[in-house]
């Protein structure tokens, strides 16, 4: 359909029909836009359909229409935007437009803008926005309701209210519904719900998703610490923390960078992979050094050169299960870091269990083929060694990097793949060696 | 906190202080509650407050809550839980219970939960809730006003109402904030948004939450192939959704099961984690036996056993990269089947490069170590090689497997193992048996 439009459409047709289209939608055929296609695009808009448009862009596709408008336009079309979304946009500008802009707004939006730029963007102060209702908890159904009219058009979230005392601290909320079932005389207080959820302005967005996933919340409010209402986070902005935070968990298991993308292009691709593979290098050579030191060994029983690799890979595999259970669990905030550092023993003997499984099925396969009981048995222990390592260091390594406050999901699988690497071979070709009468 | 409270509150007291906790949080002390100390504390709760618990709980204690409830309580219960909760529920309960209760319902209600529960769980049907607000598109601001004041109480989501024409067929919506800003006898259809997202009821939920995510909705409608309205899912549902489709997908890759939790009992995590060790064990002895095919090379120049796992280590690192990456875009439906096939071109080019990269300094390291140019060589045309089989494998098994419907995450990394073992060892001990003469 996309495809489709832009061939027919002109930038100017395509503006007379802006409403039929989703604004996700028009921002990805605006992105193949010439400059000048852009401007005559943009010069058909009225000023709330420009701050759709600015407010589904990319950066680099924001900064390319803000230089089609003029600092005037630009303000009257900030009228129409969040101010969180305003404040995102601005923190990325060249400085001295962003002063500029700021010092041509009204004294109001200067001050929340300029606080909300002071947080960091993966906190919730930088995720919140401040388009939502608050009322005195003292007024009544009637008022309240008179003051939502008034200010509905201009928020967020019309669902939740926020009611504040008369030293504008955070005392409640009552939802909207509750306005429709309780008499118009009747006072906020009296049907208010006391139990606000609430974060500070510095919490880490992955924690604040985490409690408007826990309670099923369309916002959080976010509170100073005399509980004065600064914000609140919308729930779409949280889904779109939740996406980021779990896209980087999956691909930093695989050492790749949460910013790269399958089209970028190919130099940006090597300088991004690159680096991991370096460091996996320094880890395979710790291998095969480890090796190197059983290179008598193996030179009398070769057959020891095949068997080796199934001991290092497989403690590989289990730990890589160990590991990626506790970088979901500690992403879910399913650990505590008390109580369960005894789960420690559950893997231990998960991985005696499993590796006495699998190491006894390949001890007879070995057996078979080798006809030599001493390798069969040498595998079966090596197997189970290399697995309870595997377990307990696919435990402990996300453990021990949270706790220094290094991403378990960035840095865990080259540790455990040194531990299981380095180990299982040291082990198998160490046993080997050990009972190198019997193998010969 | 939570502990605290178990050890001083009793189940009575527990429950007279039920508006000062979370529910999320009382349902984790109810878990710990004997049959007879949950009863004790179910007895003191209203209905409503009953029916929050239940929606709270996971399936083992809705079943013992259940027990301690009489069929005509349970039902009072389940007017204050939204229907597709009790769908859930109801689909849990034993065949019998379940037939009882829905044969005891009013006919309205046995007619949608009978619907509800025909519908996959993973579905959007299974998703969708029947609380909505639906209007007439022909009524008027003030007529619409005074429906949703009835309505409001039973609804998930109240900030969307839904339009249907005379035919009952969705044509739009309005936000309720509309209804505050137009005039009391302005028609719902003058100034309804016609442009509606909808799902048909057996679409997948990893589809309808890529909409809701990608449009910021906080309710998507299910409707029938003759655009009926059968329901809408909630922007919470679809929260538990991303998250769950997260895990599977970090897990999956990891051969390990999504139900699986740390805290499962050891034998249950035995039983989940064997079979993907034992699956990956065959993969082992593929590559075992690869290496076995050049024991006499082996034998004749020892240094290849140590320095041939590195390559395919590093084959396995830069596939797994490859291949998350795959895995994430399918999964945020980034990645087209068409146009997409062109991007192998450059997953070849970027194994061709960071292979020579790696390949070279390995190359160095070793002729450094062994004094051998040959076997320097032989390992940097083996370490191009196994990264450009590893970029291109990690590139196309996740499409061939998306193509034959089967979840690219739960089955990938095993075929990828398998060729960057098998392949790296093929080519390097085959190389070096190759020019065997330089070598020795």
């Amino acid at each position: 359909m996309m495809k489709t439009l832009s061939t027919y459409l002109s930038p100017q047709e395509l503006a007379k029909n802006f409403s039929a289209f989703h604004a996700v939608d028009l921002v990805k055929l605006l992105d193949q836009y010439a400059t000048e296609e852009l401007l005559l695009f943009c010069q058909q808009l009225s000023l709330e359909q420009l701050a759709i448009i600015i407010e589904q862009s990319d950066l680099a596709l924001q900064l390319r229409i803000v230089q089609q408008l003029s600092t005037e336009k630009l303000l009257k079309v900030f009228t129409y935007m969040s101010k969180d979304d305003i404040a995102d946009m601005l923190g990325e500008l060249p400085i001295a437009l962003r002063k500029s802009l700021l010092k041509k707004m009204k004294e109001n939006d200067r001050v929340i803008l300029t606080e909300l730029l002071g947080y960091p963007i993966d906190s919730a102060g930088g995720l919140m926005t401040t388009e939502y209702i608050a009322l005195n908890e003292n007024l009544c159904v009637q008022q309240a309701l008179s003051k939502i009219k008034e200010i509905a058009p201009q928020t967020e979230i019309i669902t939740i209210i926020y009611l504040l005392n008369n030293q504008k601290q955070l005392v409640g909320t009552v939802n909207l519904r509750d306005l429709f079932t309780h008499q118009e005389e009747k006072l906020l207080k009296d049907f208010k719900n006391p139990n606000v959820l609430k974060v500070y302005p510095e919490e880490d967005q992955e924690q604040v998703s985490l409690l408007v996933s826990k309670y099923d919340l369309l916002a959080i409010p976010v509170v100073n610490h005399r509980d004065l209402l600064l914000g609140i986070i919308t729930v779409d902005d949280i889904i779109d923390v939740i996406i980021d935070e779990q896209t980087e968990d999956l691909l930093g298991l695989a050492g790749v960078d949460k910013e790269e993308r399958l089209k970028a292009p190919l130099i940006d691709s090597v300088k991004k992979r690159l680096p991991w593979l370096i460091i996996n290098l320094a880890t395979a050579f710790l291998a095969s050094f480890t090796i190197g030191l059983f290179e008598g060994t193996i030179e009398k029983v070769v057959a020891l050169a095949s068997v080796m690799s199934i001991v290092a890979g497989m403690g590989g595999n289990a730990g890589t299960q160990t590991l990626s259970l506790m970088v979901r669990s500690i992403a879910l905030g399913e650990v505590s870091f008390k109580e369960d550092w005894r789960l420690i023993m559950k893997e231990f003997s998960l991985g005696f269990i499993n590796g006495a499984i699998t190491g006894l099925i390949t001890a007879i396969i070995i057996y078979w083929h080798y006809h030599n009981v001493f390798l069969g048995l040498i595998i079966l222990l090596a197997m189970i060694g290399n697995l309870v390592i595997a377990g307990v260091f696919g435990f402990t390594i996300p453990l021990l990097l949270k706790k220094m406050h290094i991403d378990p999901a960035l840095a865990s699988s080259i540790f455990l793949t040194t531990m299981t690497d380095v180990g299982g071979f040291f082990i198998f070709l160490g046993l080997a060696q050990l009972f190198l009468n019997y193998l010969v």
